[in-house]
C-alpha cells in the first residue's frame, strides 16, 4: 500500500471483457466529512445498483477542498485506514466493487492530496498527487510516486488526481504503464468558458485518453464552496477521445454509467500501420 | 536552413505585440502542383489583404497527399529552393509576411514531408516532419530534427507538420523552447466524429495550446482525394485552448484571421500560483 506502481509483472488481459465503469459527481462540503462519506455511500450504492464494478470518486470525498488553511485541513485529514477508506473497503466488499476516490489523508505527521483504490481485497493503492494546484501549496506536501497502475479483476486501473492530468509527461507514465482506464479524482475549479465551448479541462480528459488509446474516467463534484463554482466535468471518455458520458456540466450530483470494453485499451493502434506508443520518437525523447 | 531550432540566444519580447494571424484552409489536388501554387497563392494574396502578417498553409501543398505510390511522390517533389518555396519567399517579400507551410521536398536524393518558413528576408527554417503517418512511411524519411521555433518579427513561431501534433512530448519541446505561436501545416484525414462533438483532432490543439499557453494555428485542406475526405479542421486556438477562429468544419477554401497578442505566450501563469511550465515535476520526469 504505497504510492509506486503494483502493475503485476505479467499482465494478461482483462478477465472481464465488458465492465461497467461508474464517475460519480457529489456535493461535497468543507468541513462536513460525515455527510460528505454519506453522500459518496449514496453514489456508489447507486452505481452498484446500477450495475457498475468501477466507481470513480472526486478529489478529497471526507474533507472537501476549500480550506481556511492548513490547519483546517489537518482536522479533517485522517489515515488510509481512517473511516473513509475503511468505509470504501467495506462498501467493495458488499458489492464486489473496485472503488478509486480521493481523501484529504494524514500520513506519517504531514498531510498529502491522497487517492486510494479500494476492491473486495481490501486497498490496492494509495496514490499522493503530485502537481498542486493553488493554495494546496500551504496544505500538503506533492507525492513523489509515478501514478500507480493496478491489475484488478477488471483490468488494469490507474490513478491521477486533479491537475496532474495538466501533464501529459504524467498521462503518458501512466499509459506507458499499460493502464486500460486512468481514474481521475478531481475538483475542478471552474473558469469562464466561451459561449458554445466545452471546458478545456474535458479536452485535456479527452486528449489524455486519445493519446494514449485508454478509457479516462473523470469524476468531478459540484456544491460551490466559499465561493468556487465547479466544472461538473464529470464524464467517462473512451480511447479514440469522445465521451461515452457526460460531461454532467450541470450543478448537481449525478451517476454516469457506461460499458467498456477494457481489452480496446490493449490496442494502441490508430490505423493499420501507426499506434500511439510505438510511433513516439524514443530516439529523440 | 537547417531543421535545428534557429531561435536567438537571447529572446526579447514579439517586436509587435498585436499579430493579425491568417490560417488557410487550402483545396489541393494530388499531382498538380501548378494549381495548388496558384491556390497557396490565392489565400496568401487573401490573407495579406486581410491585413494578416502570419500566414500558415497546409501541408504538401506542391503535391497534395494520396500518392499512388513512392514514384508519383518523386516526380512531384522538389527543393527548398525550388519553384513552390521561392514562390512563397517573393510573395512574403511583396507583402511583408512570415508564410509557413508544408511541401514535398527532395533533399538529397529523398524525399521529405516538409514544411518551411519563410519572411521578406527569405527561407528561415526547414522542418522535417518526424512523424509519419500511414503510407508516408513508404515515401518519405522522418525528420530527426527538433521542431525548429524561429524568433520573427512577429514573435517566436514554432513549427511541426500533422500527425507530428499528437505527441504531446513533441510538442512541448516547441512549447519549452519558447514558441509563442506553433504554425501546424497538416492534411488530416477524417474518421468518423460522434454526433454533437468536435473531431477529437482539433482538440489535440487545443490541448497543445492550453499546456504550453501558446497560440496554435492549424491550416488543415479540404477537397477530397483518392477516396480520402478531410477533417477540415482549420483553426486559431488561444493560448487559453479556445479557439480564435474556426474550426472551420466545411470542405471548401478558407482564409481565417484573428488579432494575437503574442505577447500573452509569454505568461505561463494559469493562476497566481501556477504556471504551466514551472509546476511540471523535472524531477520525476
Amino acid at each position: 500500500m504505497t504510492g509506486r506502481p503494483v502493475i503485476e509483472a505479467t499482465p494478461g488481459p482483462p478477465r472481464t471483457a465488458v465492465t461497467r465503469v461508474a464517475v460519480a459527481q457529489v456535493a461535497l462540503r468543507v468541513g462536513e466529512p460525515e455527510a460528505n462519506r454519506a453522500a459518496a455511500e449514496a453514489a456508489i450504492t447507486e452505481a452498484a445498483g446500477a450495475g457498475a464494478r468501477l466507481v470513480v470518486l472526486p478529489e478529497l470525498v471526507n474533507s472537501g477542498y476549500v480550506f481556511t488553511g492548513a490547519e483546517e485541513a489537518r482536522s479533517l485529514a485522517e489515515p488510509a485506514d481512517g473511516p473513509t477508506v475503511t468505509g470504501w473497503e467495506r462498501l467493495a466488499g458488499d458489492h464486489d466493487l473496485v472503488i478509486v476516490g480521493g481523501f484529504c489523508e494524514l500520513a506519517g505527521g504531514v498531510l498529502r492530496n491522497s487517492q486510494v483504490m479500494v476492491d473486495a481485497t481490501g486497498t490496492r493503492a494509495v496514490y499522493r498527487k503530485a502537481h498542486l494546484w493553488h493554495d494546496e501549496r500551504d496544505v500538503f506536501i506533492p507525492g513523489d510516486a509515478p501514478p500507480p497502475v493496478v491489475d484488478t479483476a477488471l483490468g488494469r486501473i490507474g490513478m491521477m488526481v486533479c491537475y496532474d492530468l495538466e501533464f501529459p509527461e504524467w498521462v503518458r507514465s501512466a499509459g506507458l504503464a499499460g493502464a486500460d482506464l486512468l481514474a481521475v479524482s478531481t475538483n475542478w475549479p471552474a473558469s469562464p468558458v466561451p459561449a458554445g465551448e466545452r471546458p478545456v479541462l474535458v479536452a485535456y480528459a479527452q486528449i489524455a485518453a486519445a493519446a494514449n488509446r485508454m478509457f479516462v474516467a473523470v469524476a468531478d463534484r459540484c456544491a460551490d464552496e466559499r465561493g468556487v463554482s465547479w466544472v461538473r466535468g464529470t464524464s467517462l471518455i473512451g480511447p479514440d477521445g469522445y465521451p461515452l458520458a457526460g460531461p454532467v456540466l450541470t450543478d448537481g450530483p449525478a451517476v454516469l454509467t457506461a460499458d467498456c470494453d477494457l481489452t480496446r485499451a490493449r490496442d494502441k493502434a490508430t490505423g493499420p500501420r501507426n499506434d500511439v506508443h510505438r510511433d513516439r520518437r524514443t530516439d529523440l525523447y
